[in-house]
C-alpha cells in the first residue's frame, strides 16, 4: 500500500508539472483547452539543404524506467477507467503527441500505406532478374552474383574474425568432410547448453531436436546422392516466431497468441527458404507481440547478447540476430516493423537488411499491422543477407498484389564492386550525432573510410520533422496492432499478457481516428521530403541506433520493463525504413569502449536494394579486420 | 428547463434500454463489459448468390428525428465531458456500430484507398480516347459519340418533359438567335426571383450578377466573331461550394470555413469547363460541410426541391441538384462522398454520375475526406453528364497520382445504343426491395422494361454486410472530416456551427484508430464480395434512395434537423460508390403518388464509366415519355 501512494504521488508530480488541465476526447477539441498543435510548413517551402533552419528536435521522453512493481502499479492505473484516462492524456501530452501529431496542422494529404512506383534502375552493376525463377534459381543467381573467392580479401583487409558463411556451410558439405547431420547434433547440442542454465541465453521460444535432426538427415542423403538442391541446402535457418512455420506454433512471443490462431502451414517466406533445402532450426525468441525493442520477454526470457550475456539483443527480433551472432546459424528471419530487424542486428554485431515495402510476401506473417511491417534478414555477412533474400523474394500472391505492378529485380553484381562509383551519401549532422559518444566517433570513421577509398561524395542534407515521424509511426503501429488483436485480447485474462504490453497495449488503444489520418498526413509529408533527398543522393547514412546494448536489470525479468528513454535511442534512426517504406540495411562497423558492437545504417530509395547490399559490402569490406568473436560462440563447421 | 428534463429523461430512457454497463474507452476492452462483435466468415466461404444464407440486415437506426430546441439540448449533452463520452458511448451501440465495427472479427487485411487496377475493356461500343487532348477536344469527342439528332427520339417514345440540353444551347448560340447574353440576363432575374422571398428557394450561396454577365459577354462576342470554343461556350454551369472557383470564396456551406481556408483559383474541374467557354453561374448550396443528407442549411436556407418547394432537394449538393431540376443550367458539378451526388440527383429528378475514385482530380475540392469522395456531375440528362464528363476528367496533377498508373479513357458510342446487347444486371432482391413502395414499384418496372426491350439478362445475387458497410463508410467519412477540420474547429466559436454540425462533429470525433482501421477490413471484404459479384455481371441495379423527398419544417429552419431514420434511407444504395470507389449514376424513372422523383440507379465495375453511360442513356430512352415539369422551371432558351 505504501509503494502505491510513493507511485501515484511520483506519477502526479512528475507528469502534471507540465499540464493543469483535464483529459479530453475529441467533443471538448473545440473548447478552452485545447493542446496548441505545430503548425507545418508546405513542403514546397522546406529547405532540406545543410543551411536549413528547420530546428533539430531531440526525443523528450517524459516516461522513467519501470520494471517489477512499478510496472504493475503503472499497468493497473492505466488499465482503470477514470484514472487511465487521465493518465494515458498526460502521458500523450507531455511525449508531445498533442503538439506535433493530434493538433498538428498540415495540408498534405494522408498517404497510408508506403508503396512507392517502380523506377527503373540507372546503375550499371545490376542483372535484371528474370520473373518466374524458383528461390532456388533465385539464391543461385545470387550467389553467382557474388565475388570470386579469389576476390574475397578486397582491399588487402584480412577478417580479424569471421562466421561460418552459407558457401562455407555448401562447401563443406560439398566437399563431403562434413555432412548436415553432424551439423544438425553439435547443433542441437548448442541449442540444449545455450538455452539452461547457467547460461540462459533465451535464444528460442521453441525447437524440436527430432525436426532439425530430420531434415538434417535428408538433406545428408541429397548431397550423399550428389543432388543438393542448392547452396543452402542442409544450411540451418532460424525463424522469428512472428512468422508461420511447421509443426511450430506461432506465438508471437505470448503464452496466448497460438491458442487463438493456429499456424496452418509454413509462411511464404519460410515455404521458399525450404524449397532450396535450408534445415529450419526453430522459432526464435522475440520481444511479446513485437510492442518493444528490448528484447525482453517475461514469458520465454530475456534474449541475452552473445558479445556480452548480461545486455539486451535488441528486438523485436532479438532472438534472430543473437542466434546469428552466435554463430548457430548464418542466417535468420525476422519482421522489421519499427526497426525490429536492424536494432537487434546492430546490437549482435551482424548484418540486418529490411528490403522495401511490398517486395516480400507477407503471407503467414502475423498480422500485427498493414502499413509498416516487412520480413527482414539477419545474417553474418551481406552476401549471406543477400542470398536469403534473393530467394525469399518473388511474386507475391494474389490477394496481396495491389493496384500497382510489381517492381522488376535486379541483383547487384558484387565481383564489380571496387568499381562502384559515384555513390553519393547523405548525411543529417544533427541526427547522425544524436547518438553515444563511442557510436558517433566510430560511425563518422566508417564513413570518413568509405568515401576516401571509394572516393563517394557525402552531401549535408536536413530532414525535418524526424520527432514527429517516430511519433506518427508509433501512432499507426499502435493503432494497427490494436485493430489486428482486438478480437483475441477481449477474450483473454489480462495475467496472460506481460506487464509493459498491457501497458503498451493501453496506449496502443488510445489514439483517435483522427489522429491516425493524422499520422498518414505526416507519413504523406515525409515521403516527399525522402523522394526529395534521393534525387541528391543515392542513400542517406546513419547510425543504426543511439546507444548500444544495455544491462538486462534483474527487476525486469518477470514483469518486463518500460524504458521509453532508451527505446527512443534504439528507434532513433529507424523509422524511415518502416513508416516510409524504404530498403535499409545495418553493417557492423565497430565496437564500444566496452566491446560492445556497433552498426551504421544505410537507407535506401524504394527498390534500390541492388544499391544498398553494394554499398554494405563495400563497408564490410572495410571493417572485416576489426570483427570480433562474441563471448558466446558455437562453431559448428569445426571438426572436431 | 422543464424541456430539458424531458428530453434527458427521454434519451436515457429510449438509450437505456438496451444497455447497463458505463462507457469504455480501449483500455476496458479487455474487461467485462465489452460488447459482443459479429465474427464475419472469411470471404471465400461467402456464398454471393440467390440462394445464400447470408442475412439482410435492415438499417436499425436509434436516433429520433430532432430539430429546434431538442437537437440544442442534444449537442449541449454530447460536447458535455462526462455526459458526452456516455452518450456518444449509447448511441455507437445502440446503432450497432461497436457490433458490427469495434469488436467485429474478420480476418481480411485493410484496404484503405479504393483505388483499382485498370483493366482494358471488353465491350465494342466505345471508342478510345488519345490522352493529351484538350477539355474541349475530349467534350467534342463526347458529342461525336452522341446519337444523331434523328435518332433522338429512340424506342418510338416522345418525350413528354425535356429541360434544355447543352447541345440545344450550342445550337442556338451557333443559329444566332439566342446569344449567351440573353440568357445571362434571364437567369440572373430568374436566380434573383427564386431566391428571394416568397419562393426563398436557397439555390445558390453566392452567385456575382455581374459576374455571370462578364462572362456571357465574351461568350457572346466569341459566337459573334464566330469562334466560340466549344459546345459548352456561353452555357450556364453552377458550382458546388465544395470546390475552389473564383472570384468566389468556398464555404463549404459554412459561415467560417473561407476566412480560414482562402479560395485560390479555381478548381482544376472548373478550370477544364471555364475552358471550355462555359459561364460560371455561382456557388450551389449544399448541406454543412456536407455532413448531412437533407440540404438543409442552417445558414444559407433550406434548398427546396422544384418538383415541390415544401420538401427537401437531398444533399449534400442540393443545390446543384435543385438549380438543373428548374432550369437554371443544364448541368452542375457536386461532390459526392456518399451519396451526395446521386441522392439530391434523383430526389429532384435528374441525372447524377459518379466516376471511378481516381477519375477526376480532387485538386481545389475542399479537402474534407481522402478516399471516399469524388467529383460527380449532375444534369438534366445523361448525354451531358457524359460531356461534361469528358470534359472534366483528364491527366491528374502530379500530387494526386499514386504508384498506379492512370487507366485509359473510353467513350461510349452511344449512336450503337439499341445494338448494346449481353448487359447483364445484378439485383439483390432484399436489398432492392428495402425501399418505400412507389419507389419499389416504379423501380421493378424501369428494370423489367430494360430487360425486355433490349433483352439483358438480371441475375439475382447476395451482397452481404451492406449495413456493416454503410457503418463503416460512415466512420471513415467522420474521421477523415474531423482529421481535416480539427485545426480550423479548434479556432472557431461553436456558435459559428450549425447546430446539426455540431452534433454530427461530435460523433464524427468519437472513433478511435483501432475502428477506423477495422472500417478498412469491412472496405477490403466488400472490395473482394463486389469484384466477385462484377465477374457475374457488368452492373449492379438498385433504387437510388429508399425514401423520396421528405418535408422541410419549420423547427429544423434555423437549427438544421437530425434525421438519421431518413438519412439512412436515402444513402441506403450509395455507399458502394464512394467506400469501394465503383462509379454509379442515377436515371430518373418515375414518380411517387405526390408526383416526387424517383430515381434507378447502375454501380458498375471500376473504370466502367462507359458502360454506365450506355445503360443509363437506355434507360432514359425509355422514360423519356413519363418525364414531368418541375412545379418551378426557368426555360431560359425560351424567346419572348
Amino acid at each position: 500500500m505504501y509503494l502505491l501512494v510513493v507511485a501515484v504521488t511520483f506519477f502526479l508530480l512528475t507528469s502534471l508539472s507540465t499540464t493543469a488541465s483535464l483529459p479530453k476526447t475529441y467533443h471538448f477539441h473545440m473548447g478552452l483547452f485545447r493542446d496548441k498543435g505545430v503548425v507545418y510548413k508546405p513542403v514546397e517551402n522546406v529547405n532540406l539543404g545543410p543551411d536549413s533552419d528547420e530546428f533539430y528536435l531531440q526525443a523528450n521522453v517524459k516516461a522513467p524506467r519501470m520494471a517489477g512493481f512499478l510496472v504493475k502499479i503503472f499497468a493497473w492505473f492505466l488499465e482503470s477507467r477514470i484514472f487511465g484516462t487521465f493518465l494515458l492524456y498526460i502521458l500523450k501530452r507531455n511525449n508531445l503527441i498533442h503538439k506535433l501529431v493530434t493538433n498538428a496542422e498540415l495540408k498534405e494529404s494522408p498517404v497510408y500505406v508506403p508503396m512507392h512506383p517502380f523506377e527503373e534502375l540507372k546503375e550499371q552493376e545490376v542483372k535484371h532478374i528474370d520473373s518466374g525463377l524458383s528461390p532456388s534459381e533465385q539464391g543461385q543467381q545470387a550467389i553467382n552474383c557474388l565475388p570470386l573467392p579469389s576476390e574475397e580479401i578486397v582491399n588487402g583487409l584480412k577478417p580479424s574474425f569471421r562466421r561460418w558463411t552459407i558457401m562455407d556451410y555448401s562447401k563443406a558439405y560439398n566437399s563431403g568432410e562434413i555432412t548436415p547431420c553432424m551439423v544438425a547434433e553439435q547443433l542441437v547440442a548448442a541449442i540444449r547448453e545455450s538455452s539452461s542454465p547457467p547460461m540462459d541465453m533465451a535464444f528460442f521460444i521453441n525447437y524440436y531436436a527430432e525436426d532439425i535432426l530430420r531434415q538434417a538427415k535428408e538433406s545428408t542423403l541429397r548431397y550423399e546422392r550428389g543432388e543438393p538442391i542448392s547452396a543452402l541446402d542442409g544450411v540451418p535457418i532460424a525463424i522469428k516466431d512472428e512468422i508461420d512455420c511447421s509443426p511450430y506454433p506461432t506465438t508471437g512471443g505470448t503464452k496466448w497468441l497460438h491458442k487463438f490462431r493456429s499456424c496452418k502451414g509454413d509462411a511464404c517466406c519460410v515455404m521458399r527458404l525450404r524449397s532450396c533445402g535450408a534445415v529450419i532450426i526453430g522459432k526464435t525468441n522475440m520481444h511479446e507481440l513485437g510492442a518493444g525493442t528490448s528484447g525482453i520477454n517475461p514469458h520465454y526470457g530475456a534474449t541475452r547478447n552473445p558479445y556480452n550475456p548480461g545486455m539486451i539483443s535488441g528486438g523485436s527480433s532479438s532472438g534472430s540476430a543473437a542466434v546469428v551472432a552466435a554463430g548457430l546459424c548464418p542466417v535468420a528471419l525476422g519482421v522489421d516493423g519499427g526497426g525490429s530487424v536492424r536494432m537487434p542486428a546492430a546490437l549482435c554485431g551482424i548484418v540486418g537488411f529490411k528490403p522495401t515495402f511490398g517486395r516480400v510476401s507477407h503471407s503467414g506473417v502475423l498480422p500485427l499491422n498493414w502499413t509498416v511491417g516487412m520480413v527482414g534478414v539477419l545474417a553474418g555477412t551481406i552476401e549471406d543477407a543477400f542470398i536469403v533474400y534473393a530467394a525469399i523474394n518473388g511474386p507475391l500472391p494474389s490477394h496481396e498484389t495491389s493496384a500497382i505492378p510489381l517492381p522488376k529485380v535486379y541483383f547487384p553484381l558484387l565481383q564489380s564492386t571496387n568499381s562502384v562509383s559515384n555513390v553519393i551519401l547523405a548525411r543529417y549532422g544533427k541526427w547522425f550525432s544524436d547518438c553515444g559518444d563511442d557510436i558517433r566517433t566510430c560511425c563518422s570513421q566508417a564513413l570518413h573510410q568509405i568515401s576516401e577509398k571509394f572516393g563517394w561524395k557525402t552531401v549535408d542534407v536536413t530532414i525535418p520533422d524526424i520527432e514527429s515521424m517516430r511519433l506518427a509511426h508509433y501512432l499507426t503501429i499502435g493503432s494497427e496492432c490494436t485493430a489486428a488483436l482486438s478480437s483475441y485480447l477481449e477474450k483473454l485474462d489480462n495475467a496472460e499478457l506481460g506487464w509493459d504490453l498491457r501497458v503498451a497495449l493501453c496506449v496502443y488503444g488510445s489514439f483517435s481516428g483522427e489522429e491516425y489520418i493524422k499520422a498518414q498526413k505526416l507519413r504523406s509529408r515525409q515521403m516527399q521530403f525522402h523522394r526529395n533527398i534521393f534525387t541528391k543522393a543515392d542513400v542517406i547514412v546513419t547510425p543504426t541506433v543511439g546507444v548500444t546494448a544495455y544491462p538486462i536489470f534483474d527487476d525486469a525479468l518477470k514483469t518486463g520493463e518500460l524504458d521509453y528513454i532508451n527505446g527512443a535511442a534504439l528507434v532513433r534512426y529507424q523509422i524511415a525504413g518502416n513508416f516510409l517504406g524504404l530498403p535499409a540495411v545495418t553493417v557492423p562497423v565497430g565496437y564500444d569502449k566496452n566491446g560492445l558492437p556497433i552498426g551504421l545504417q544505410f537507407i535506401g530509395r524504394p527498390w534500390s536494394e541492388p544499391t544498398l547490399i553494394h554499398v554494405a559490402y563495400a563497408m564490410q569490406s572495410l571493417c572485416v579486420s576489426k570483427y570480433r568473436k562474441p563471448q558466446v560462440f558455437y562453431d559448428l563447421l569445426k571438426k572436431d
